[in-house]
This record gives structure tokens, sequence and C-alpha cells, in this order.
């Protein structure tokens, strides 16, 4: 068994026998001499196995390639000044090999895991392997610590974590893209987000927070579209209005980008990620100010639409990004008739609402806003959009017994990736991405449907 | 807006002028004086409306009852020595009222929130206020801290996260009791566990683990099972062997011990928690071994069953408690036919696998094992459970491309929940729990069933 982790060894290594264990990453063969890149959960190190060291099987060595994986006994060695690797953290030593065990063989690789030309489908039908890649690793991590840092950020700000159910009795907010589920003889839904067990929770906890996936059946398939992601959701009571909300963002996201830069630097670096730009006074915009704006400047007039087009949440962002340095942008007042039965109106001017989008480099990343707290208020909303308030009971039985005022937000995780990495498809940012066409793997060709009867 | 939180206030706070906000837990009476206790999610106070202070309108507080939540303007003042109340973080002060808002309204409660006799039925129905009482929010506290414990440590031990999806395209571990989703089209199910992706995952990061909602279709109603919960995954490469799993175990398990006593030590309280025993060796048993001790203390024979009948379970949790001093007991060694068909043999003895068990105080808690490595061994057991190993395609990539010994476990939250905490049925350990009958409000009675139509 191994004593020692890739990741570990260093300068002070040099000398000691060890064994080491973990994934090839590359071969190389340098003459008769051949030098593997070892990869555990801690680092990766290079092993030499030189021929006229007995301990190596040069027999078993011959096999050996991409994605085997080995168990090496050998003793560190420092490497000479011009062989130092000052990118791979272990790059001061290497391991020469007095013997060698194979754990588990790999087949020939079907594709080139450092291939950046693998086409979408390729890439996810054989996300087991193509995960496993320099670059993927990487991505995994940074979206781990995403959500470890809004965790953080919470619990810090005394936020309570709370476990949310998804199958639901109806579509939470309303409209028909929901995916519907047979339950014991009746028909139950997948939660298109946590929002009415959050505000509930409100009146348990005043602050509280929640990670899980949310699911949306929408029928187009687009680049930043998923039917399942990860929701980062939160909210709060006694706040003033929607813009504690924003500010708490604000926050949030100069912790998550000082976190990054401490965990995961180096793993930033292989996406040649560049620090989005935060100023402490975030750019708040109007919807209709920006449609102004746009009018303006390019002479089309959407002032009267109830949301931006994708065209224009971009060109928001570029204009926010030149004048403000800021690459995120938040978008208020979104037109009341156009915003779910909860979302709280403005006192000045009712037709629009205390809610807002947070756009990030083009593409809107959380929604949020504050919501109607009064029980009379919320009821008499729900009646207005024409849904019937006894199927909402359980729900309001938090307003019935005193919801202070309250607000918050989701973020999706996948698409806030995405945008950090400047990954264009939110596909390459989702784990394992379910969407019209795919489920692992592709579900749409004929053949695998007949297959299924 | 409020100026301090409740919690935050203590004996140092003496003579301030503050604004605190939250829901009134309890109001009493003494004679014209009137006592709120104001609890935000910080903590309580204690807040004190003395007639002749002019800033309090008699008028308002007249109607003032539990879960009205409330803004008090107030002077703090140090308690006289017979009224601290030690039990209080905030005893030895209160606030005197000398302005009162009322933030939001409460209708008169349907029951008593303390009443410890509600029935399940009504527990459930009216969540949104009874998760309000102190030992319910106290119980959910505990959970979160639970949860936070199980990545803590596993971070420390340099487990990578992942978001598991839930929409899966098969069931994972065969049988039948999985829920059907209608997915454009053709038809998805939910993952009865993150089984197969968190093996996956073990090719990408060696170390992995995932929190998150799974799902059970069982059609019976008890007091241990629920439909809908969440598991605490883990699964690890480079293992000797399933007590590598069990070892991992136990060193989580008092971890998360200390981490309880250290952060929710006064909820821990609130449910009379008597912290399990735990020694370093935790009990270990074959399967086998159970049954041949229950048949010669019973004379019940059941040494050829292939699995502990509830009762044994609590027997044999019984016998390591009073033999052992140990409130948890791992049992190993479950027979190969009834495992799923990953489950890694033992080699001295095929017809039983290196799976286990942990029982804590009467309940399984914890499935897990070591799982089959080898591509081959795999498919070939797959065609002997007499499924199709081409329906496991994009599983089987993980093995094909390189797979050390690597074995896991799963832990049901609401179980050890309620373990925990001594109680009884998982439901009041489940924030919303979902069941045959009920999805927040019943669905059972046929009146819900015609509103439906």
């Amino acid at each position: 068994m191994r004593t020692k982790t890739c990741g570990e060894l260093n300068i002070n290594s040099a000398g000691q026998e060890v064994v080491v264990a973990g994934w090839v990453q590359t071969r190389r063969n340098l003459g008769k001499i051949v030098f593997l890149d070892v990869r555990d959960y801690s680092g990766m190190v290079q092993v030499v196995c030189v021929p006229n060291d007995l301990g190596v099987d040069y027999d078993l060595l011959k096999d050996v390639h991409s994605e085997y994986v080995v168990e090496i006994k050998g003793l560190v060695n420092k490497r000479g000044a011009k062989n130092i690797n000052s990118e791979l953290p272990t790059g001061e030593i290497e391991v020469l090999a007095k013997g060698f065990k194979i754990l588990a063989k790999a087949e020939a690789l079907p594709l080139d895991l450092n291939d950046e030309k693998i086409g979408l489908d390729v890439h996810l039908d054989n996300l087991p392997l193509t995960l496993r890649s320099e670059k993927y690793r990487a991505l995994f991590k940074i979206q781990a610590e995403i959500v470890e840092a809004f965790r953080e950020f919470l619990r810090k700000e005394k936020f309570t974590e709370f476990q949310c159910p998804k199958i639901v009795g109806d579509s939470t907010e309303g409209g028909s893209n929901v995916f519907e589920i047979k339950y014991f003889g009746t028909k139950a839904f997948l939660a298109q987000s946590p929002q009415f067990y959050k505000q509930i929770m409100v009146g348990v906890f005043e602050r509280v927070f929640s990670v899980g996936n949310v699911y949306r059946a929408e029928e187009h398939a687009t680049t930043r579209h998923l039917n399942e992601y990860t929701s980062l959701d939160l909210e709060m009571g006694m706040i003033k209005d929607h813009t504690d909300i924003m500010n708490l963002e604000v926050d949030f996201l100069q912790y998550l980008l000082d976190h990054l830069d401490k965990t995961v630097a180096r793993e930033l670096k292989l996406w040649n990620y560049e620090r989005p730009e935060l100023p402490k006074e975030a750019p708040v915009f109007k919807l209709r100010e920006v449609q102004q704006l746009i009018k303006k400047e390019t002479g089309v007039d959407h002032t009267k639409e109830p949301d931006l087009e994708p065209s224009e949440e971009k060109w928001i962002c570029e204009y926010a990004k030149k004048k403000f340095k800021s690459d995120f942008v938040f978008v208020t007042h979104y037109p009341t008739v156009k915003r779910p039965m909860y979302t709280y109106p403005d006192e000045v001017d009712p037709e629009f609402t205390k809610s807002f989008d947070m756009l990030f480099r083009g593409v809107e990343v959380t929604t949020g806003g504050q919501r109607i707290n009064n029980y009379e208020q919320l009821v008499g909303n729900i009646e207005k959009w024409g849904l019937k308030p006894e199927k909402f009971q359980f729900y309001l039985e938090a307003f019935k017994y005193g919801m202070p005022p309250e607000g918050g937000l989701a973020i999706g995780l996948e698409r806030l990736t995405a945008r950090l990495l400047g990954i264009d498809n939110i596909k390459y940012a989702t784990l394992f991405p379910r969407d019209l066409n795919r489920i692992d793997l592709q579900i749409s060709p004929p053949e695998y449907k007949q297959k299924k009867d």
C-alpha cells in the first residue's frame, strides 16, 4: 500500500523510500527510459523507470499508458537544476522506480484527453473519461470551491442551511415547464426552485440557505439552459428592501473571488482565468433605464418590452464594464405582470417590482428581490394571478403567522462557473448535464428509443 | 431598522439604547407589565413593556401574541440577581421598551407550539408553524451541523465535493421502487442513490463526496422509511478493502460528535441528548455471527436468512452496547445474491460480500463496502444479475479506463439525526417529509383527489 501521496512529496522528501499510487496521466519514452506522470487526489509526481533498475518489470511496463492505475515503490530523487518543472508543485523532485505494480488496466483511450477540439457530444458521451483531463478536473475543483465559498460566507453571516424537498405537489412558480412524476397513483412534480420552502424557513430561522438541484422542463436546447441544475439559494428576513439582498450578493461575490484565489489559483490558471472586476458600488440600472440607454445608443426601441433580450444583456454588461469597470451589473424593476405573484411591487410605481437580475459577463446568473410578506396582500396577488389560494395553503401558513419583510436570491451554479472561466456552453460547466437529447448518453436517436421498447 | 440582534446583547450592552426586531416567542403579563421573549436568527432576549413608559403604544401591544413580528426600541437593562435566567445566553439582561412597532401580525395560533402531544399529522400539516418551536428549531440546527461536519471532515481528508444529477435514464440499483418521470416523450427516473456517479468520480478525483436528495418509491409507510431523503455519500479509491471505509466512518463519527458538542450544545440539551458511546475499536460482526449469537441466546434460528430483521438489528445493538460500550455496530458480509451487482465478493468465501451496514441504536443508518473495480468482473456480474451491460455503458466506461480498488458508503441523514436525538419516527427528523400519503399536506383523502380533477 502507498506510504505517501503524490502531492505531498517535495524537496524534503529527497532520499526517502516511498510507495506512491495513482493514475498514469502521461507516459513519455526517452530511449529506454520511461517517464510516467502519476496523479492521485493530492497532486501529481514524475516517476522515472530506468531499464537497469532491477525492481521494474519491463514486460509489465510495456503496455502501461494513460489512465492505467499503478503502484510504484521508489526513491525520491532531487532533480537536476535544468530538469526542475516550476509549473508542478512537486517539480523539484522525481521518483526513481524500484518496484512496479499494475492496480488496474486501461483499454486504449478512444480520444486524446488533452485535445482541445473534442466536440461537445463526444466530450459528453465520454464524461467518465474526459472529466479526468487536467482542465476538467480543475473546472470541477473550482466549482466545488464556489459552493464551499457560498456556504462559508453565509454561515459566517449566521444563515442556517436546510435540506429542501424536490418532489412537490404542484408547480412552484406556475408555468408549464415542470417535469411530472408518477406518485403512487397520483401526480407530483419536480420543483423548479426551493422558493416556497426557503420563504417558509425565513419564519423558522430568519436567514436560510440551500444548495440543491432544480428542474426546468424547457423544450429548447441553448448554450445557457439546462433541464437540471444546481441552485445556490438564500432568503432572509428583516430587510429594508431588495437592495439589502443586492448588497449581500456583492459581499458574497467579493468573498468568493478571494476564496478562489486562495484555494484554486493553480486550477484557475489552467483556464486562463481573469479575476472579474467588481467595484464596491456595483452598477445598478432599472430595466427601463437599460432600454432607454439602448434606444439612445442603437435606435432600437424596446422600452415597452418586459425583459431584456440576450443581446441586450450582453450590451449592458459591456457598457458596465467600460463605464464602471465592473463585470457584474444589476438590473432592477422588472414589470409586475411578468414576475411571480410573490414579487414585491414598488410602492412608488406598482407596475414595477423590487426585483433584480444580476448579469455577469453577458448572462443572467442571479434572480432575486423582495417578496410580499403581508398575508392578505399575498392572497390577493395569488387571486389576481388567476391562481387558487387553497392550492397554496401550506405556503400561506408561513405568512398567516408572522412574516417580516423578506427577500432572497438564487444563483445558477453552472452559469456562474461558466462565466467565471469564459466557457461558452454551460454544458461544459455541468458535471453530468441533462437536456432534451441527453441523460448521460444521447436519448434522441431512434435506435435508442427502439432499445427502450 | 434594528441596530442589534437579540443574541448579541449581554451584560456589556447594559445602558445602551438599541433597536431589536424579531418574532414574539412568548408573551407573559404580570399585572400591567408585559414580558415578551423576542427571537431572531441570533438568539432570544426578554423585552419588558411597562405601562408608564410613554413610547409604547398599549393599544397596539394589546393584540400582540406569539409569532407577531415586532421591532422594539429600548434600553438594555441589567437584571436583578434573582431574575437572572442562566438557561438563556442573554439571561443577565433585558430590554426595557421605549418604542414599539408591529412588522407583521400573526393570526391566533391553531395549536400550542410547546405542546409535546401534538399528533404527527397535525405537526406535519402545520410545519410552517410547528418548525418555529424551540425544539424543532434546535433539531434542524443540529441537522445542519451534521451535514457541515460531514463536509468539514471529508474536506480535511482531501475529498472533493460534486453535484450529482438526480434524473437518470434507468433505475440505478435495479429493483422496482423507482419514481418515473415524463421526460420529453420518453421516460426517465429519479435516482435511488448517487452510486454510479460517485464511482465514476473516483476515476476523476479518487476521493469524492456528495450530499443530496435520493428517492425510493417504497409503498410501505413505516417509522423509518421516507420516499425522499438526504443521503451523505462518499467514495474513495486505493483502499485495502471494506474495512478502510469502516475505519473512515468511525473517524467521521468521532469528528461529528465533537463537532456537535462544540456547535450545538444548547440545542442538544433541549432534546435530552446523550452523547453516544463509540470506542476506538467499534464492534464488528459478520452477519452469520450475529445470527449465531441470536440463535444461541434466543433459540431462533435465522442463520440462513440473507438479512437481519428489525428486531434483530435492535438486539445486536443492545448486545454491543452492553458488551462493548458502543452505540454503533458494524455488520459485514451480507450474502452476495442479496447485494447489488457491483458489491465486492469476499475472496475467501465468495458467497458473501465485503459489504457492511452500520447500525446505530437499533437502526441501520449506513450501507457501504468495497466495490468491484475490475472491468471484466463487473461486466460478468451485470450479466450474472440478469442485467444488460449495454444499459450500463456510461457507468462501465469508468472501469474500462483504469479504476483502482475502491469503496464507499451512504449515510441516511434523517435516520442519523433521529437516532442521535432519540426520535422514534423519522418523519419528525425530516424537514418536509414525503410519503405515501403526504407531499406537504395529506394527499390521500378523496376530497384532495377531487380537487386535482
